[in-house]
């Protein structure tokens, strides 16, 4: 369970019967369009090209919560069955944990009760429970005019150039708006596939439209918050906001936001914090970059340890695997950021509708 | 509040009456060494020469929650009285938000009730209540024999040489194992200071002897509640664990960290993941990098707006600000992986027990 | 969501798709037995001749977190197929609601948005995810010998005889140990029956084997959550420990329970507080008494208002009602009991585990 | 820790240094009555002669989240100093559990580490931080017109007529407006005080003005958070809504309130349910009941247990005792309902919020 106001909880296993999201605190009144939940779902496929062989139809069952097209206000269900499964070659490698993987740490936290095939509730396949989930929250954001957009930053070496928020959202790549530099990543990308081999990348997400006084100090900070929900998502291993490490190196007077007027509002001249100071949204664009390491998985010969035996082996994976999950995770980066600025939001609206009320 | 089975909240300003801590869920039955937390708080001044000119004691009164000199189990409240304080100073900006800090999104989020004195309850000072929890949390560690050390990576452009976990935990530099790179930070510092301006650096933090299965997926991921923990500190503005942003640029084949049999045990040969995988902790060193901004507060003229008349304005900051808040993010950085590590340790022990009780 | 250590949510419409719970932090390596879950479903259709006629199976499908027969450790989500579904009744009272029903104080807090049909997630029918919740709770209890018994205390004015804790565990009638009040009871909810009414009652609930030390003060009082946990439960207006209200009437010297040495242990000669002292178990059984209000559907002529003229009217309710829904209530009571004492368990398994790592 | 959105917890030991609350998510801007905050703790005094001779001025120091006047939106703490302490009584005692109390349950659960002297934790006099976190609880519900009223019901036998809520709430004895029924209480609590014995109460509380449509089912449940804040306070046994325990006994058609339109509003004739239908209030006063046993604390001599020579024992005890909390019990009562009012109030606001972003 994550989240005060809004919060969500996923489950199932990637090979078990269904993968699923419960969310509780979605308000009534949302008109849902199953089209678009599904849409953000087909997204979370990624380039074909480079993801897994397993083809699932990702069809979401609504289980609870909404009535006649609209959210009730109540816990919100929703499944995805698994279909296309095959966990016969689990079997095998149970005892070899893969490097990179999960595999053996879930062993020794589970006391090796857990699900190991495919991942288990660790397999990238319970992010799609994240997309559903993100997609309630951004129809309570579109109520504020708040919108979120992800895109690829990078693969491997291969970086986008520095690109205006006006450009990353009006951009019809829908994974990197640099279309020269997304050549190469595609290019990159399958080099890595010929190879056996995987490949990591960045990405970077952006929310508009945030009202300044979002967040707070402490367990209400907005990076926190952010950064828990983006590192909760599999391989990811590095989360930064605005200029982030960059701005270690620099100094204050380089490093500041002047504040500015532009048509009678405050604003940054520059936004090197990425929208949020003391944890808090200063009305500027959120600005945010996400670390994925190359997926685990690869088809080259890896070095492991044979748990039962307890000596070390070589394991040479068979399986359908993704070469790069980074243009998967957009809509799930999204989800993410959608799902914690919506619940940031409705703790807000809560201290402006005490204001008003005291205000009569 | 943060945690679960460890929880703590912080309270105070930095010109108010205190700044203050409160932990709920300490186990009885600790010890409690007064003149080690106190130790704590001292390393958290940092470098003299670097930092505010603010002089105070801050001698820790536990309020509430130890009796006899053992931890009882109940919430400890621990104050410190501020006692140097000048808040003449900030009435007269407090309509010109100070470019990089709190100030202006504070006003708007609080309504401009904050008190903006000194930052108020955004001020570095209150992370002396985190040392403070920080101590109990190292005290509950040390119960499972782990130790946990915070160190200076960078301070601007000077980078530390990479280092052993033998070298960082050995090393009698307090603030940085390499002693060469140290002295080229120090006059970094130096030179910042000299400007009028301040900068930023990276601190690297290092847990040893947590043993595998600790943390979790998704809500109970270990990187996500370190990184929530860690982006609370003021001025962090990126958290990486292992190779962190690095990794994104690698293979698959180069990322993994093959598993291995060292004195019956199983490791990783190298420890590119940082010790986590899956959210859980693997047995090797848990490994972080956190980005620290330049502190905000520079002597130099920066442009601001006057929220009154609503226009541009320059401001020229006078006040005791620290160059390079670095150094004394150190053991806040600790008390914060501390904290965590400890919350997890617990909840891992909850399992433990039952699986015994099952096996009477 | 309730619970810290082990947590559920429940989910679902009476005449939606599905009523579900999601249960969140059981551990692993408990062995799953369906036809024990499903007895306890059994058990919650209550006295056919007192319950509604609708017919449902409730057949449990485990959707996650059980793997090879055991518990996994991860979210357990569970479901149970609506079909015996009649809502055509339900569009024609929707503007006049039921007195005693949630159905105006439900349309007024989710602004019109909530599915009315059946009572929706505020139906009785919600209370089979408790039921399954419990049943997984039950297993964690078993290992520390921990068992709960609910039966009835009284229906209407008839009241069942004080009964030992003995009378209670080893009595075959699964409602009521005293047989003769039972005959009483069944009379009872006939009369109340044929006049097409409805007939309220109490239960009485006993957990056996708590060792002393579960539970704590304030947010952590037994007592607290065990009353939240009951409250939860639709029809629930009154709930108390031990001699409850009757202590109210007493003096100290009457009330307070004299601790005697019996075969080695402390234990008290008489259980007036129920087993719970400042919110934490004392080692004796564990005693609460939980007061239902008739069901408000009855078939008797009642007022109400026209909520779209906004004048009063009368409704004659038809569908398919209980005449008295303590019989049932009995496995939700314990499941509830089941779940708020294994929280609390696994709370107190952590700090003695923390306590045995101290001694090493 | 308990609350949502806004949330407090207690710290402090009745022989420590203080005792003292947190309370974090009042909102901001909200001006703070000292004055009325000491009227209140005066309050939780009772009646003199009934009460412990212990004598404490109860000055509440705010150490933070207060500024200029006005809540800040920021942790609020604050603590009254213990000053006329005298421990000495309980060194003796500590091994001989006083029946009632929490001396043995605290002694177990906390290892022996607890702080025995006055019941520590435990003590009644933690109470103190429940009236001021409800002072500032009071002045958020006083914003919606919101009140609340607390008053004895009975002492021993001695039982209050029933009253009108009108009359409730302009009695000017600020006891219990029955003022023959309160002569006759203080008689018994005199003979209770002669006999060296103590003894129980009922008390009601009673909140006007809550608008329908505040709380929710299961974990949103009026009923189980009120009831789980009411169990929180020492020495209470039981907790009824509306007519609790006696709606058991009723048929459907005697306990349901039929609607009715008063003044264009939507109303209950009658109020058998205590204003909460489905764990959301109606717009009907919310009344509730709670059973507070006798003090454990007398004068008689009882028997309990030596727990180092295990072996049963005769303590006749000495020290300050309370012949009757019930009294004092009141502010405290009136604290808990309205922190819980207040939160649930916070949470609705935010939902009617988001309903009128959607209007826009």
């Amino acid at each position: 369970m994550m989240g005060r106001m809004l919060r969500f909880s996923l489950f199932g296993e990637s090979h078990g019967r269904v993968v699923g999201v419960l969310i509780e605190g979605v308000p009534p009144g949302i008109k849902v369009n199953l089209e678009k939940m599904k849409a953000e779902l087909e997204r979370r496929k990624g380039i074909r090209r480079f993801s897994t062989k397993r083809r699932e139809n990702d069809e979401p069952v609504i289980l609870s919560g909404v009535f006649n097209g609209f959210t009730t206000g109540f816990p919100i269900a929703v499944i995805i069955e698994n279909k296309d499964v095959d966990s016969s070659y689990y079997e095998e490698i149970k005892n070899t944990p893969r490097p990179g993987h999960s595999d053996y740490t879930a062993k020794i936290k589970y006391f090796g009760f857990n699900d190991y095939r495919g991942g288990g509730f660790f397999s990238g396949r319970l992010t799609a429970g994240i997309v559903i989930a993100g997609y309630f929250a951004k129809e309570i954001l579109a109520k504020a005019g708040i919108e979120v957009k992800a895109y690829i930053k990078s693969i491997g070496n291969i970086k986008a150039k520095d690109l205006s928020v006006e450009e990353i959202f009006i951009s019809k790549n829908s994974f990197c708006p640099d279309e020269e530099a997304f050549q190469k990543m595609l290019e990159e990308m399958e080099r890595a596939r010929k190879e056996g081999d995987s490949v990591g990348g960045v990405v970077e997400v952006v929310a508009i439209n945030v009202p300044p006084g979002i967040g707070g100090p402490y367990d209400e900070d907005l990076e926190g918050d952010l950064a828990k929900a983006f590192f909760a998502i599999p391989a990811v291993k590095g989360v930064e906001f605005g200029l982030g490490f960059k701005l270690a190196e620099l100094r204050g007077s380089e490093a500041n936001d002047p504040f500015v007027v532009k048509d009678g509002k405050i604003m940054t001249e520059t936004n090197n914090c990425g929208g949020i100071l003391g944890g808090i949204s200063n009305g500027m664009p959120i600005v945010a970059r996400i670390a994925f390491k190359p997926t685990p998985s690869i088809y080259k010969p890896q070095r492991t340890v044979d748990l039962e035996k307890m000596e070390e082996t070589e394991i040479k994976l068979r399986g359908r695997f993704d070469s790069c999950i980074v243009p998967k995770a957009l809509p799930v980066i999204e989800a993410m950021m959608a799902l914690i600025l919506a619940d940031h939001l409705l703790r807000w609206l809560s201290w402006k509708g005490l204001m008003s009320l005291g205000k009569r």
